[in-house]
This record gives C-alpha cells, sequence and structure tokens, in this order.
C-alpha cells in the first residue's frame, strides 16, 4: 500500500495511528501542503479533493477521506478493533470521531485558514479564528465522553474516538489552545501516547518533519 | 424515538431521509436554528454540540452526528442495507458522505457564515464563501462517482452517499450554485427525488417550514 501523507497534516496522522494500531505497513509519498503539492495535476487525478491523506491499495485503488480509510482498515483487518461492539457505543465514538473531522478540523484547516486570509485578515486573525474553532470544539467533546470511565475516549482499548483525538490536540497545542478544563480528553490523550502505534505516527518522527 | 431536528438544517435531513429508507418513525421536536435555540441551556444538556440532528432513543440516550446516527440505524436495522457489501465501495460511499459533510457543509453552514459575518463581511461576501466551497467540493464528489455506473451513487440502490447528496444538492440551489457541469451527481439526485423516503424528508415538506 501507498500512502500519500504529509507529516504535519491532522487528517494523514490519523491514518498513520491506524495503520499501526493494525500493524500494516504503507510506504510513505509525500505532497507538501503549504507548497501546495496536492492541487498538482497528477495529484488531483488520484484524488480529485486535492487532499492528503489517499491509500493506494495493491490493486491501484484509491480510498480517501481519513475516517474512511480507518473503517475500511478496521473491516479488511478486524483485529484490534477500532471500534466498540455495542452499536449505541459505536455511534457514540464515531459521532466523537465527527465531531472533531467535521466540526472542528474541517473549520480551521490550512486552506479554511487561507481562506479567511483571503478575506484581507491578517494571520493573528486567522489564528483566532482556528483557536475559536478548536477550542469550542474540544469541549464539547470533552461532554461527550464525561460518563466514560477512560482510559481511553470510550472504553479500556484505543479506537476511532482517539484517533481523532490526538491529531486534533496536536493542532490545538500548535494553536495555544488552553486544554486545562478538559482533564477526560488530556488523560486519553495521554494513555494514547504511551503506545507506540500513537508516538510512531507523531508528526516529528515522520521523515518529512522540517 | 424523538428526533431533535429543523426544516432546514442539511444534517437533520440526512436523518430523516435515514428514518424513511428504514421505516422508521420518529417523533420530530424542534429547535430554530436562526433564533439560536439549539444553543439553550436545556439543549447543551441533551447534545453539547448545540447541533441538530439529536436522536433520544426508547431508553433515552442520546444520538448526535448525522452519519453516525445513520450507521447506527444501519448496524441496527440492517434492511435494506445503507452500505455496499463490498469493502472498497463502503469505503468510497463513507468517502462521498464524509467529502460532502466535512468538507462541504462543516465549511458553509450557518455557523460559520455568520463567523464570516462576525469578521464585518456582509451577506453577500457570505454567500460567496458557501457557493465557492458548494461549487469546489461538489465538483471533486463528480469525479468521485465517474467511474459508477449509477442511477444511485453507489449502485442501483440509495444509500450513505446519496443521504448526503440530496441535502447538499437543496443547499447548493439555495446558494444559486451552478449544477450544470455535474451531471452524475445530478442523475443521482433526480433518482433519490423520484422515491418517497427522500420526497417525504425534503425541508418545504416539514411542519415547520416557514
Amino acid at each position: 500500500m501507498i500512502l500519500w501523507d504529509y507529516w504535519r497534516s491532522t487528517a494523514a496522522y490519523r491514518v498513520r495511528i491506524a495503520l499501526n494500531l493494525k500493524g500494516l505497513e504503507a510506504e510513505r509519498r509525500i505532497r507538501h501542503l503549504r507548497r501546495g503539492e496536492q492541487r498538482a495535476a497528477d495529484y488531483l487525478a488520484l484524488n480529485p479533493q486535492g487532499l492528503v491523506p489517499a491509500l493506494v491499495l495493491a490493486d491501484g485503488t484509491v480510498l480517501t477521506q481519513s475516517l474512511a480509510i480507518c473503517e475500511y482498515l478496521d473491516e479488511t483487518h478486524p483485529d484490534p478493533p477500532l471500534l466498540p461492539r455495542d452499536p449505541v457505543l459505536r455511534a457514540r465514538s464515531r459521532a466523537f470521531a465527527q465531531a472533531i473531522t467535521a466540526e472542528i478540523h474541517a473549520v480551521q484547516n490550512l486552506k479554511v485558514l487561507n481562506r479567511v486570509k483571503a478575506l484581507g485578515h491578517d494571520q493573528a486573525t486567522a489564528n483566532a479564528w482556528a483557536q475559536d474553532t478548536i477550542a469550542e470544539g474540544l469541549a464539547a467533546c470533552e461532554a461527550l465522553v464525561g460518563d466514560q470511565p477512560g482510559p481511553f475516549c470510550f472504553g479500556t482499548a484505543p479506537g476511532l474516538a482517539d484517533i481523532a483525538l490526538v491529531p486534533q490536540f496536536y493542532n490545538a497545542r500548535r494553536f495555544g489552545v488552553e486544554l486545562g478544563a478538559m482533564p477526560r480528553l488530556v488523560a486519553a490523550e495521554a494513555a494514547c501516547l504511551a503506545l507506540p502505534a500513537f508516538a510512531g505516527a507523531a508528526p516529528e518522527r515522520q521523515a518529512d518533519a522540517e
């Protein structure tokens, strides 16, 4: 398999974690997001959305969207599972992950911040947009796991929710978001980062890190 | 079941379609989004994200995030299925749905447009933001189903991808987005709207439509 990747991509980071949790290897190929390499014609032919990650299977099939890729890996390599067995907890795990990918990350990613700047605003205004989005979104996520015993978001093993959480926390720190009021999420992140699957997927551990 | 809903909510519209496809009934309760009723304390206690939809099960369990709710309904009421059996087509269906929910709708919903206006921009600028986001996003979605024979997004029966597509097309028309260059998506929408499950979920058919 080939993973089209970029060290600092939040979405690609999720897939790196999932591959590690499943014990799968993929050859990393890089599109440098800040240089706009993901908008090159050859890459758009591969992924019309012009985003990383994209996972290319052995037969050339291209899969896109990080959570869909994670669920594909889970369905084709069920052990260890990325979702609980109970339908309600599965739904809550997916909802937590989507609350991060759609309501937080999609609204504060590089593309959207560039759009804010294209309206005439400076980097500080774009950063404040990101900070507000992340802080408000993660506060809701803390409540979404408020009844869960931990140590991970939903249960005693890491799963889809944790795969979404850890890269978003990385982003939160980049933008200086205060995390002190989110003890449940902080504890889940700590439990994750103690695992090689998460630690090895970290942005600064990737060969293309700058 | 109780569905917390609003006639014009794109995300709630998805769940209305899924319930109809599954032949399930839920009592609709309304939070008026433009009046900000989804931010009231009693509703935040139910859904910390302050968003519709939320689906309350018979035992009081609250499920959030439209795609997670759809997958819950699919897992607990498997017939008719909302996803293909083939793992790759399942992944592509989920990716298509997420390309709409995260990369399009999350970036152009009422909350984000209000944030654009809070930066000092007028409604026309906010509308242009929405138009650009929808047009670019749907053009990529057209390519994502380019190899599929139809009539629906992925196959001969409607599924998760179509559940995401139809409400986004409704939104596209509201914002005056040109859809002529997306024949495959236009055909899928037409196939959907011919079905009572989709037609009955349309915003203008809801009792709270204004």
